[in-house]
């Protein structure tokens, strides 16, 4: 690529930023953003050149990596045919995304509502759920995040959902996280069974007639990458059955490809009643997300007006760069890297890594989605301080590693592109790094 | 360009449209959209290469016409450099794209919180205005559309709210709409003093101390293109003050050229605290919306968190995309072309069709934003029914016009680069159809 040329003055990234752009989920004074100019595959570099191996996937959401050729060109090729049309009319590339998100999803679910990101996938998911049953109540899980609008923010769990708190008819549950257990469970069996236990109480004491779906990330990613254990999934959808409860899979961070499978659901026996995406479907090359709908949930709108909507449902530059992510991922066995590199180099890597280094506390994952929980003892657990956590983050950045931190955990989740060489790079950046840490502790 | 190659069986967009894509604010069963395959300017032809000129404007949202070849070439730049960044990056697109949208705001309106349309938007400055200033209640009018999402569509004042009404801490009051008033006014002086005086109960009864923000679309677009009369805007703006409340002006459908002016707003005596746009930023190029902030709001959170974001948030597609279309209408006089149209060709040409049409009960608008109000009785002003809008409806495309119709009503919404002579075309369509209308009738 062409070195980067000097802007006139003021018309630069980082002075541009700092005059006008308002951050998400962050005071706004102290903030001192690294300035990207480009990237490729697993790398990106800032203004000044200087490179960066890409183990966040910036939001988790790069699951192609950056800049594939195939999703660019898709994007270039429709951009000169037709940008945008309305949601009302039929264009071609908006009709091949559906069917190429419907081909992977299970049988008897054949139509896609698309929105413009994980939020209004979630917010449009509830709307279903509610019309379709006539129910109003949503349960959800404390340890989860759904997006940031209205019904979707009071959805999440964490304490995103705290200043937020409009929306009625949200009810939230404790799910399975056996290392740091809300049932005091000592196994996987156990803290299963309890999880399943204290939704059923939570479902009964609500009223089970008044619930219209359990909304679940399939992996709650941002709480933690909290794998649940075998049976859960299962479990729920047995109580949902037995109440007529729906259940809708968030599948915006763990959908195409992070768990090494399509979606995060293929790896666990359930199968949902809507999915939500939104990242991985075109690695967020342009804004995309939408819900895959069910045979028997979409009939509910055959005759009876469908009340939600938006400008860009099913923005053609969006459908064409979907179209361009899927086909690429498909060719060219992008998901079994991501599953292959997982099982292969990421998990037995960062498992060397818990032997060697005490504030490991646990290591979770699969595929190109794992987490390292932090800890500054291994028997109490104690997460390490947020204070620790800017030496982590600073550290992986001075060794040119871009990392995924949240509360006391790395996130270790490169793209679905990354090789076992880079995986090897990061693993002994975060080596250094947690040396460094300890020393601090 | 090259005509349409014929697809693979199955492979064409209506197939697929009606296999696997679920559509915005309808019944399912029944639909037979256009399929639409490109576009140019103020026109746009279907999948058999027949054209139609826009005068929808899609969902007025294309400000800039149909694949204006600087924006295009924008998008194609930027996605061969990096398509995609977390919001927590600085990146150069993403802070001129800021910039540009701030130098067209009034003083002291410095910082843009971007997201991915007009509903998120809304959601955003709610959200913003909350926190200002410690209150809960959202006041807004019936005669609105604010967006799909939780708080907005509850914002929101029309028929789509009341499948939806999850969201706490939203009010509506009656706006003016002299035409249909709802203060049994006689003429717009009275009408707005009467709404002034409506909207001062309002905030009286539900105690005005618990009002965060007034929320108002400057012209409601969706509910009728309703300018609001001389003085009513400066009024709301005494009243907030008076009570310490803040306005939200949404300005997605009519920011960005759409009445002549770069911000409707401009054309009245009123200063927003918080200002929602989408649409027209990028005539929808790429999915792309946002706020922007007054320096005061923006320093509440300077230290404090704000507690909003979206993985999309500043998209470096969608802020190039911004940047090409605001250099190019700037560049090339399109919000003077829209205003000039409006008031050369479409306002007189609507009132020579009003002269010679009993269907038409008023004519309202400015720039290339307008409402016709369609009746079966001058006196009574009984609106046309459903059925009549359908022979409209089918009347303009089958003589080549894709209009946009709402209720009882024809907007004329084309692109702000019409030309006079398009006008002329549209007008002479409107002119057949309304005769066909009124034999109907
Ligand atoms: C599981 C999950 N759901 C929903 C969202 C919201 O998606 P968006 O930021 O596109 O609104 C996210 C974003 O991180 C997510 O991780
Ligand atoms: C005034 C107004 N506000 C908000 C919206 C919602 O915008 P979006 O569809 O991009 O969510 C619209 C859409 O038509 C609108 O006209």
């Amino acid at each position: 690529m062409t070195p980067p040329a000097t802007p006139p003055p003021g018309d630069d990234a980082l002075t541009l930023d700092r005059a006008h752009v308002f951050h998400s989920w962050s005071a706004q004074g102290a903030l001192a953003p690294l300035t990207i100019a480009g990237g490729l595959g697993c790398e990106v570099w800032d203004d000044a050149g200087r490179r960066y191996l890409d183990f966040s996937s910036q939001l988790v959401n790069i699951n192609i990596g950056h800049q594939h050729p195939r999703v660019v060109a898709a994007i270039t090729e429709q951009a000169g045919l037709l940008t945008t049309i309305a949601p009302g009319h039929a264009h071609l590339a908006r009709g091949r995304a559906a069917q190429r998100i419907t081909q992977h999803a299970p049988d008897g679910m054949n139509k896609v509502f698309f929105t413009n990101g994980g939020a209004d996938a979630n917010e449009n998911a509830i709307r279903m759920a509610r019309l379709h049953t006539g129910r109003d109540k949503i349960v959800s899980g404390y340890r989860s995040y759904h997006g940031n609008t209205g019904a979707a923010v009071v959805a999440t769990g964490d304490w995103r959902r705290v200043p937020n708190e409009y929306a009625s008819g949200h009810v939230h549950a404790f799910t399975p996280y056996l290392y740091r257990s809300d049932f005091w469970a000592q196994d996987e069996a156990q803290e299963c069974e309890r999880a399943l236990a204290h939704l059923h109480r939570v479902l009964q004491c609500e009223g089970p007639s008044s619930v219209a779906a359990i909304l679940l990330e399939t992996i709650p990613g941002t709480a933690g990458v909290l794998t649940p254990p075998p049976g859960y999934l299962a479990g729920v959808r047995e109580l949902a059955d037995r109440y007529g409860i729906l259940i809708i899979l968030d599948e915006v961070m763990v959908g195409f490809g992070r768990t090494g499978q399509w979606f995060a659901f293929d790896g666990f026996d359930v199968r949902p009643d809507l999915v939500s995406f939104a990242k991985g479907v075109n690695s967020g090359y342009v804004p995309a997300g939408g819900v895959i709908i069910s045979d028997e949930i979409a009939a509910t709108f055959d005759e009876r007006v469908f009340p939600g909507g938006l400008t860009y449902s099913g923005h053609p530059l969006a459908m064409a760069a979907i179209v361009g992510t899927l086909d690429a991922m498909a060719d060219e066995g992008i998901v079994e890297n991501a599953r292959r590199v997982g099982a292969e180099a990421i998990g037995p890597g960062l498992a060397a890594l818990a032997e060697k280094h005490p504030s490991i506390g646990e290591v979770r994952g699969l595929g190109v989605f794992w987490a390292l929980e932090l800890v500054r003892d291994r028997e109490t657990r104690e997460p390490v301080s947020p204070q620790s956590m800017v030496i982590v983050r600073d550290g992986c950045l001075a060794r040119g590693l871009l990392p995924f931190t949240a509360d006391n955990r790395i996130h270790v989740v490169p793209p679905c592109v990354v090789t076992t060489d880079e995986v090897a790079t990061a693993l002994a950046v975060y080596d250094e790094v947690l040396t460094t840490l300890e020393e601090s502790l």
